[in-house]
């Protein structure tokens, strides 16, 4: 089950990754980089810095639905394009999972509780972040003003509280991965933005 | 023999960092990191996900070969320029040994022959896309549509079946980095190109 | 007392990571982001590098300082630019701090005085190439011509061959800080300036 989830994970951070390939007019092998990169990047960073071999070393799966999802965007990325309020909710729910998931192994690893809520923030933003870098771009997450780490940070931070307490198991990493669901598409829908340093205009 | 080769290919890649120095006006500070980070990122990044200390950092020549052909281009990159086309002849042989020898090496940590063959990729063209990110731009393996990447995946897919039926040992590795040179060679000479996605124009 | 100065010479390093983020127009997340990384990405690549696990994930000081450092910059940024040429003085103290910190570390796990004084610079610069990176532009270091990497290298240097002659201990540590010190105080004050490649114009 929890695979499942992994995989469909991933699969969503891929299809945004080969989706910003399209953008930028990148041939097919730079799609698949961006895509495994994106899906990938930010467990691999998380796993180097806890010192284990990287999960997506070990798995045929984290490998190949990346090139799935390339192929996917590669023929219909028109059509991927026009779902794009879904991809945003699938998203979402990667976050979610992905901060959460990478929180616990960090936990298990003998992290503190503040270290291991920043690692499982760095697994899930870390992909996208790579994927910006990679393609040219100040990644959006720094700029874009919307709420993206934030949810992460938060439910990270609810992880770690939690396991704290000796709340762990796979309730605790189901409340997290929720919570930060649903602040990230709550903040989608009502525009919560993150503020600009004091006297800073907008630029947009 | 093997110590002499990798010291080649070292040597080429770091030239490439080097020129794309001067083509940045960089300084001189600026060419060696360029030119180290070339020649030994590749590498470096493989280790740190093969969990062990980086070779770059065990060996005397893979550090101060980067400095002498950062010295070659500050003196002399005219000429080193007009030479390019040897250049890229002597780069497709540095790619060929660098995913051969990269693939092998992961294979001998245990890795399965899918993830040794992506590790080894990842030491033939890392090096080369730090060396764009680097220098502000987007990693021309991502979109100039030279097959570059490609014969590199042959190659160590090539090395990884080769292994993985038992057929291990310098012949192995010989014959991946010929097929990678070959191929890579053939795609220059007959302009062969990865495919864009369906419906989307090329820039130039 | 060395846990203070580290502490010191991270908030230095944030502070000019969460700068930038004002600069470029980030938010606050973005700010944070920075100043994380510039702060705390050289240790990280070092001990990477060194297959340990990084001393940022290990100490609660490391991670919090640079948020203080961001919340100063947000709230009070015309003040701290205002106060530039003293924060350059104090980079310059870290820089000479983390160079010889990041050497010596190197040393005790055991390399070369080449591989660690390299390490030793890694430690310095890493960090503000990190933040570059991620703002999207070409690593300072490598283009400005300002003598920067060049104390580290130096101090690091230094470091090294105090050590391998058996002087260690922290007066070896606090001679190549202060050395390194001067040297960029000097390369700032009397323009020192890195060389082009023969026959390259300055740009500006």
């Amino acid at each position: 089950m929890s695979v499942i989830l992994d995989l469909a994970g991933i699969f969503v951070f891929a299809l945004s990754g080969a989706l910003m390939g399209v953008r930028k007019r990148l041939d097919m092998v730079g799609m698949a980089v961006l895509a495994e990169m994106t899906a990938l990047g930010g467990g691999i960073v998380r796993d180097l810095i806890l010192n284990v071999r990287p999960a997506a070393f070990e798995s045929t799966g984290y490998v190949l639905v990346p090139v799935a999802a390339t192929a996917i965007v590669f023929f219909w990325h028109p059509h991927v394009a026009r779902v794009m309020p879904a991809i945003l909710v699938l998203d979402a729910a990667g976050l979610g999972l992905f901060c959460a998931v990478g929180t616990e192994k960090a936990l298990g690893f003998g992290l503190s509780p503040l270290h291991a809520a920043l690692l499982g923030v760095t697994t899930a933003v870390g992909g996208g972040m790579l994927r910006d870098v990679l393609a040219g771009e100040i990644p959006t997450l720094l700029y874009d003003r919307q709420l993206y780490a934030v949810p992460a940070m938060l439910g990270s931070a609810v992880m770690a509280g939690l396991y704290w307490t000796g709340l762990n198991g796979w309730h605790a990493t189901l409340a997290a991965a929720l919570l930060t669901f649903g602040l990230r598409i709550a903040a989608m829908r009502y525009k919560w933005r993150a503020p600009l340093a004091r006297g800073v205009k907008p630029s947009d």
